[in-house]
């Protein structure tokens, strides 16, 4: 037996030298999810007939003046109480017309992302306020240094499709400084899709003539915008976020696509009953979309129900929970009964550290929010202590973590080649009575299967024999490699040069070799 | 707001001192899966078909001589090549008249499963050779002893609801005193339905002989059966292991239930393609369940697709994959097109530690394949290494992502009340604009939302404050208190001093404290 096994792995060996087309790699992004459904379709129905209630009946309150005048002009009513309500009709009209089937532009072609049906991307929100220090657990507030870093490390992974900005630069005092240096960070970290925030209207023109020198004109940054806006439009419950709104109208008249976050947090600012906190969450993003396509119909906008849980003893938000789990995957699944694209989040956790907790909350999380088939997973990679801090390393698992969910997102091919009647005929009657070096298995071994990066699956054996690495170990390591070689070059440095010279940059040059 | 979520967290702080009733627990043994599904159905009787076609074109070998003569009885055909085929109309008959719907009895009422439908139950399985030390990754020899010490903490823990012996008795040398021993630690050590295997058939009549006594009688015994057979009756591919074979005759004549494991390894002793996989080991258990019916017609057995994969880089299992998630899911499948009770690994690792790993690997695979509703979930708690190991920390982790994901099996309760279009009426409209004091989140708090045992939900600045427990600390004090007290009494010691004086107990008596 051992001298046979040997023959297959030397065989395996072989064919591991010559590289795998991209075409043949055993999990690609975009991946079709949507064989997890918690909802039964008549369920999913009646989730969007309450929320049609709700806004018809009890409506949103606190638009700002420019919102009252949109949302007015579009059909909506002005009530007595202030608040706006939306006819049924109103909104299954709005729901025909918005924008949808729109591709999320990287800087560069191939990371372009095209997020609609069932189709699974994965990438990562914030914003952190903390950097956790991986060993210690350690919490030390977060930089503008810290933001590249991320966006450069999300840049060298294969599994992590899009950059949201993950943390808040909390070493700049000036408001406007940090939405300018938020967005410069990433944009000049990773050449894959961004997403950002801007805290009032005013903040964004800079950033906007910053985004269209790196596209070479306005033009060209309207034909592949390569930024969207994160924008928490909406103070749940029900009320309009102000200044967010007059945000919303400037991107979107900017070309710039606007990711609607209603993030409502079970039994706190939502209904403890997870259909009732999928409910109001569902009409305040219908009420986001709404607005969007006031502003400009048909206009790029990510549904986005950020139906968080509250642990309900303490009123603290649970990240980790397994209410969370259904909450991301039955808010997809709305989302596509709509045929609109799906930003919700998954893989977060309550842990603290880079732990055995983090790992099985954040995979019970992928597994169903991913295999729901929601279009874009926020929150991904990286996020520790619901949402209050970054790990790095973290980062680097969740990589392989992710890579495991769209594994199973994947699935199950059924042929006739695949159900291998014949290949195990020729094994059972005069063959070896084993596989290891069958033509399928050389075949298959990197189509079919994902092997992790940072995953340990050596023996107990070799595994003392090595020093007993975790994957928290490889981590680190594979890190330290990525921080210290992976310098994106897709800005040209004259354009970098040209944004340094017209703009407060707070990234210090030497944090960026080669800039 | 500080004030107000006083106000909401004092009251549900009075609710939470009145204890819950066990029907409104937001979790319960044997809820309902099957809300995901990795195959469609057509794909699934493919996969049937294919099954029939490997049992009559290629059969089995090697069936021991008791085997032949039962398996022929019953129409099998023996061939020139000494393979046993099965002709298709055979399998369907025998299919439709095999035992279902039984009852896995605990020794204990309260802990009988149901393991029929979509319904869902977690247990651990084996069979370890190493006792992991969870802080410094120490691996050594397991022993009666740690066979006993599992199973009460089994006893003890919520979400695990059977016990199939874990690990392996190696401080005994002789074969049969630790068949008897690895039954004796695990009855003795839970009230819980237990599982365990015979190496020779001469070995179970003691261990009967002692199960009569437990029970009260042979009669009493065949009434309520609360330990079944794990039986390895296969060595894939498409052989019968002829000593297990015999130790299932004696099983089904003796009244037992028999789990009838088919452990294939994709790409070693299974096709690497995952249909081909599946079709390779639902052709094997259909053998199994023939054979089983073949001694009796309708006796109790437990449909056993284990579907392993290797990492086919070394030949290797890898119990934590994501293809593991997808075979035994797919595995839950096929059973309940048969309508057979299934029983599938879930909740490996590759990992050697309660670490990172261990936490993602484990609970991706739980998240799916308790979702896709298998019956019985094997190797579901305590399990490292790919089952070389056995950590009783991580099975109290465990019992924790065990919860979480039967919370996710649970699923979303849509009713016009769940959907709170009143309770959001209320809230928004002349209300407080949260839901932190609300009728619905006070009511809903403990039924509707699952609080972990051992994770940990502080905020990082709580967490500091106390020292940075992690959910390992934790469990490692919870095991501690468990180990220290819950010895559990449910023989009674005249049944046991009358065991001892029977047979030879190699459980040392000042292991069960009380006894």
């Amino acid at each position: 037996m051992q001298e046979i096994r040997k023959g297959g792995r030397e065989a395996r060996r072989a064919l591991r030298a010559a590289p795998l087309a991209a075409n043949q790699r055993p999990v690609w992004p975009g991946m079709e999810g949507g064989l997890y459904r918690p909802l039964a379709d008549p369920d999913v129905r009646r989730v969007h007939a309450a929320a049609l209630d709700v806004l018809a009946e009890i409506g949103m309150a606190d638009a700002p003046s420019s919102g009252v005048e949109l949302l007015t002009s579009a059909g909506a009513e002005l009530q007595t109480n202030g608040r706006i309500t939306f006819s049924r009709a109103l909104i299954e009209d709005m729901i025909a017309g918005a924008g949808r089937y729109f591709v999320l532009y990287g800087q560069e072609p191939r990371h372009d992302l095209e997020p609609w049906g069932r189709r699974v991307y994965f990438g990562t929100a914030g914003a952190a306020v903390y950097m956790v220090d991986a060993r210690t657990g350690e919490y030390r507030d977060s930089t503008t240094r810290d933001q590249y870093d991320i966006a450069r490390t999300v840049d060298a992974l294969e599994h992590v499709h899009f950059y949201q900005r993950s943390i808040v630069c909390r070493d700049l005092a000036d408001p406007f400084e940090m939405d300018f240096n938020t967005c410069y960070a990433s944009v000049a970290g990773t050449a894959k899709h961004v997403g950002t925030s801007w805290g009032d209207p005013a903040h964004m023109p800079a950033s906007l003539e910053m985004l269209h020198l790196i596209a070479g004109g306005e033009a060209k940054w309207r034909a592949r915008p390569f930024v969207s806006q994160s924008n928490c439009f909406v103070v749940p419950p029900l009320r309009f976020a102000q200044d967010s709104c007059r945000c919303l109208e400037v991107a979107v008249r900017a070309g710039m696509p606007v990711f609607l976050v209603s993030a409502g947090q079970a039994g706190a600012t939502s209904p403890a009953a997870i259909a009732g906190s999928l409910v109001q969450e569902i009409a305040e993003c219908l009420a986001g979309l709404f607005y969007v396509n006031a502003v400009k119909k048909g206009a790029p906008a990510i549904f986005g129900p950020f139906c968080f849980v509250s642990d309900l003893r303490t009123g603290a938000m649970s990240g980790g929970s397994p209410e969370q789990a259904l909450l991301s995957a039955a808010a997809a699944q709305v989302a596509q009964f709509y045929e609109l694209t799906c930003g919700t989040p998954s893989g977060m956790t309550d842990s603290k550290m880079p732990d055995v907790q983090a790992g099985y909350e954040k995979a019970y999380n992928h597994a169903l929010v991913g295999n729901a088939g929601a279009n874009l997973c926020y929150e991904s990679a990286g996020m520790m202590a619901s949402l209050l801090g970054f790990s790095l390393e973290q980062l680097i698992i969740d990589n392989d973590i992710i890579g495991a969910t769209q594994r199973t997102i994947r699935g199950i091919e059924v042929t006739d080649g695949a159900l291998s009647v014949e290949t195990i005929r020729a094994t059972c009657l005069g063959g070896p009575n084993h596989f290891l070096g069958s033509e399928q298995t050389l075949a298959r071994m990197q189509r079919d299967y994902l092997y992790p990066a940072v995953g340990d699956r050596t023996s107990p054996k070799e595994w003392v024999e090595q020093g007993r690495p975790t994957a928290l170990d490889k981590a680190a390591a594979k890190l330290k490699a990525i921080l210290a070689s992976h310098y994106p070059d897709h800005i040209p440095p004259h354009i970098n040069q040209a944004i340094r010279d017209r703009f407060p940059v707070r990234l210090p040059r030497e944090a960026m070799r080669g800039a």
